[in-house]
């Protein structure tokens, strides 16, 4: 019945949240005399979450969300060299090789073997997830490689229909519940839910479960291949 | 024989350098205690030139460029007022409607009658892409809107091949001869070329001319039917 595997690319193939997470720590010491850290963390959040309509997801978007995090929580004090540590955190982030998560190698391997068509659906900047797919390797593996603004039920619904997929024959790997698994259950997809140590405040929801929901979570990749052969006894 | 007719976005469709012009205006403006105008535009085209293969092209990338040369120039001088101001223009060129050059609607209207399908290829920020082209209203129009990292001629071929289009059916639109035109007529389409008044310097190409590189020149949207006979009649 399954015919296509998509996956998530940021925590999902390789790591990603984790720079993000060390930027929150950089902008903490950098507003260090102004505020506490829980200070600091809450309010890049509300600024990144009211700029996601303007600036989109991504580390550019992260970045002047920090510079504005910054001159606001400092009152206007903070200056150029902690604008330019900023700046250059971004560039970091940017260089940044792709790391794969243990056991996606073997586990692609195995899923081609057993003749699933696989792609990737990905948010954040172009370039950047150009660049990663590219480092990563794994660009041979995918037919597909579709860098979206959103992940909304409609954005599957038509990337599902431009490949010509029915819903049920298609199933979405990742970690963000509110991205990768509810809208794709919501147009009559397969969802398998992987948590990430770190992940986004902004992609957790709660009061969802696998039961009530009807995704499924797993612990680690490599347990794919099974739970999908679990899938298709259903 | 031309059967699809593919137009680039920004300065061919609707307004676009314009709104990069008063930034580059307003940056002058800030730096004027520090440097001449000339220095400033200077440097800043060579900070987004260099700053190209990380951050791509669109506003968010120009805007940390901005923030960068500010900072560069003003040997660290100057501050969050100036820093402030750069991310306040940043939001108002993500605001601007998305306003349609002269003749647009109505060529697209007689293109259509003519029964010539019709894509977009524009390079820059994803979700800024999107949104313009909701707010022109031409969505319906057309039937691909491909926003991609850059614009070479391996682009446009992996694009061609997606939509099952041979280079002799394709005919590609726009005011940026690097980007839109000399890749095109390498792969063996088709390029009308349209100048806006602001190209940015990037996208400038010395020594071509349309008798020698095989491309045609109009001088308004509105030409572009009249252009199109005649390349049939070739």
């Amino acid at each position: 019945m399954i015919r296509w595997i998509a996956f998530d690319a940021d925590d999902t193939l390789w790591e990603n949240e984790k720079y993000y997470h060390k930027g929150q720590v950089l902008l903490a010491a950098l507003l260090e005399p102004y505020q506490p850290n829980e200070v600091v963390e809450a309010t890049l959040l509300q600024i990144e979450t009211s700029n996601l309509p303007w600036y989109g997801y991504g580390i550019k978007s992260f970045g002047l969300s920090m510079i504005e995090t910054a001159i606001q929580l400092s009152n206007g004090e903070v200056g150029s060299k902690e604008i330019n540590s900023i700046l250059n955190h971004l560039r970091y982030m940017l260089s940044q090789p792709a790391e794969l998560l243990p056991g996606v190698l073997e586990t692609i391997d195995i899923l081609l073997q057993k003749d699933f068509r696989l792609m990737v659906i990905t948010k954040g900047d172009l370039l950047d997830q150009e660049r990663k797919l590219t480092n990563s390797k794994l660009q041979k593996y995918f037919e597909a490689y579709e860098v979206v603004s959103d992940k909304l039920d409609e954005t599957y619904a038509r990337i599902l229909s431009r490949y010509d997929i029915l819903p049920n024959e298609f199933l979405m790997v990742g970690n963000s519940l509110r991205s990768d698994i509810l809208p794709v259950i919501k147009i009559g997809g397969y969802g398998v839910y992987i948590p990430h140590t770190f992940t986004w405040e902004h992609e957790q929801v709660s009061g969802t479960s696998s039961h009530a929901d009807g995704y499924f979570q797993i612990e680690s990749f490599k347990e794919l291949p099974g739970v999908i052969e679990k899938i298709k006894t259903l």
